[in-house]
């Protein structure tokens, strides 16, 4: 059975908002191996999404419509759907029951607006929506299912988790087509290249393979997911567990997380459990490391303080840099980033300590120290290491990130190095 | 004339990209006065995009595709335009010679695969892509317009800007459909809500007024466009003036820049041209502020240094804040943001200050100080004021971002009211 999703609004096809659902409702379909033959975005037009629904049901397509379910005219998810099915829209009673009483709740009127919103196709089964006004409905039309839900994503994702992918299961089901188990794993790994990733997996990523191995790459961290299909919970998880193994052998040096998480998170972990503090002195990254690892709650307890040392005063004052350094390697240079580093431990108390330094762009660049050009600086129990790293020059926020998850990266090494401190 | 646009790969129907380039078209098409009937988002799929094509042709519509004009053999779209248009495939010798010297100068081998990109429909017109190897085309049909674009969208956009725009505009004269001329204005706003802006605007807001306002929120900010059109650029221009006028007039307290920039690039000018220099203290948001501001190229010649003085003892030391004063008040009062703020000034010298202390949560809140609580100070040439901030308490993201914004625009509003420093 394949699939079309669907978004509607305005605002979409003037390019105001992006639709993301669709992508979501996507990944969430390919879990029952249903695969999506195209995305529509609309406006707020019934005949057209009528259209799109009526081509749905001749073709018996599963078809997932996000949008238009709210109180006013342009919201025609519900005649649009009425009309594609030929039948009347009908009041619902426990939708409307259910609508008074959340509107009620938050000190609301329910007014004839809110009374379209209990409307739904005869025939429908509706889907309550627990975190919003709007309710969606499937109807089952011969071999087609269609579905609406409401647009806003935290309300979309639960009822398309708990309650259209079991149905979709169902109908599939119905029809006698197997449904296999899924699962998956997920890896994040650091330091290789995209392409030189695909080389080293061979057939893993070949379309069609069971298991599968897919990968998406973003500022140079690498997010592999490991799909296994089986007729039982069982042969899948049999499947995964075999797949992985072989995973981990082959890139063991590039994992550094066996979760979808973000490098800050698994620093964060790493610290935590094993109260290791450490202090940060960032030059071009401009507090970028200081501002991603305290995203992580909690950290205040082993990140304790760090310093943006944008000028060369600020590394003499700040971080004990002697000058004499700065002026015979420059501020971007090996002995400056150890500087920085050695010094912010000192000064933070920390075991850990990490310093940044280098040429951003767009300008400042030299033919010995090019725009790209960066130190980085690594500070352990008193033993300091530096790294350079020459990024492509494609622009500012690019060396900016980089530099950011390298300095994440180096800490995050040196924190799996290290026991639980005593 | 209507828009059609098509986003082409298997990663999109998959979810595992976003389709972005469509919206983008969508938004530089609006400028012709051309509407979007729809986006399509197929995989590499040669039968259904020639299907879809060829609903635009017997539509006569405007229909712009992009992606799918790479060498291997899932990029299909060259392929679908000639089904579509019943012609052959003919292999282009601009196109060719282009691409050879293209891959000569990069050290690339011109192969069999590279070839197959110089292939374009018969009777199409070539749209020579500068910073790719997928050059662009345009197919004539009747009443319709077909467009195929790279998908990398750094060569999508300046292909859209400099060719597919004024290729659409003779094909609309051509056909005898006035074109209006679009003239623009964009204001950033702050401190008022979206629903408040629109009560606000009255009917300037109203579909197919001209001019027309419009608008969009993110993180607090409004952005908003002010559009006129004009049957040529005097009459454009003069009912954009008149609505700017009356918008200024109507909005000045909130405005705080007349470009469509972020807040930190306004600031940046402010201090740059002012030649003020600034120093950061930073406690909850964790150099959030600090990387804002360090995006802007430049800025180290007025942004001194910064501090992240996550911990208590921090503040402390490195600005000088009194321990009795934390110990009175706690670390999120408005005298600690007050010290921390004067701390930063006179520790770098500067002659602005701002300093952020709140509770990001989850954890950390009580009934006095709840999560969502921030204190901001705000030093200018000694002088110290405090701004207690309540923000709804939607996770640790949302109030840092928050805090992060309000920060950046306490310090615009107090360079806004200072002088050249001389």
């Amino acid at each position: 059975m394949k699939a079309v999703v669907i978004a509607t609004g305005d605002e979409l096809v003037r390019g105001v908002h992006t639709d993301t659902n669709s992508g979501l409702i996507a990944r969430r379909l390919a879990t029952l191996s249903i695969e999506c033959e195209r995305f529509v975005v609309l406006g707020d037009d019934e005949e057209a999404l009528s259209a799109e629904l009526l081509r749905c049901v001749q073709l018996g397509r599963l078809a997932i419509v996000s949008g238009g379910l709210g109180p006013t005219l342009d919201d025609v998810t519900r005649a649009a759907f009425a009309r594609a099915c030929a039948v009347p829209l009908e009041r619902h009673a426990e939708c409307e029951a259910r609508l008074r009483a959340l509107l009620e709740a938050r000190g609301r009127e329910y007014t004839a607006s809110n009374a379209r919103q209990a409307d739904v196709p005869r025939g429908a089964r509706v889907l309550p929506n627990e975190r919003g006004t709007a309710d969606g409905f499937a109807m089952q039309m011969g071999a087609a299912l269609l579905v609406a839900l409401p647009g806003p994503p935290r309300e979309l994702q639960p009822m398309l988790d708990e309650q259209v992918l079991p149905l979709a299961r169902e109908h599939l089901q119905a029809r006698g087509i197997a449904v296999p188990v899924v699962c998956d794993a997920v890896f994040r790994l650091s330091g290789l290249p995209e392409a030189r990733f695909a080389d080293l997996c061979g057939d893993w990523m070949e379309r069609g393979r069971n298991p599968l191995v897919g990968v998406t790459a973003s500022m140079g961290v690498l997010t592999a997911t490991l799909r296994a299909r089986g007729a039982d919970e069982a042969e899948a998880q049999r499947l995964l567990v075999a797949q992985v193994t072989a995973f981990v052998e082959r890139f063991r040096s590039w994992i550094w997380t066996e979760q979808d998480e973000e490098l800050e998170s698994a620093l964060a972990r790493e610290l935590l459990e094993k109260n290791l503090t450490v202090a940060l002195a960032e030059s071009c990254t401009g507090g970028m490391v200081s501002a991603r690892l305290t995203k992580v709650p909690g950290i205040s307890r082993v990140y304790l303080r760090g310093w943006t040392t944008y000028s060369n005063q600020a590394k003499v004052d700040e971080l004990g840099v002697p000058p004499a350094l700065v002026e015979a390697h420059g501020a971007v240079s090996s002995p400056v980033a150890a500087a920085m580093a050695r010094g912010a431990c000192d000064r933070a108390g920390t075991r850990l300590g990490l310093s940044i330094t280098g040429i951003a762009g767009p300008d400042g660049g030299t033919p010995t120290k090019p725009v790209g050009l960066v130190w980085l600086g690594l500070c352990v129990d008193g033993v300091v290491t530096t790294h350079e790293r020459r990024y492509l020059a494609l622009g500012r926020d690019f060396v900016r990130e980089f530099a950011t998850r390298d300095g994440l990266h180096l800490l995050l090494q040196a924190t799996k190095g290290l026991g639980v401190n005593g």
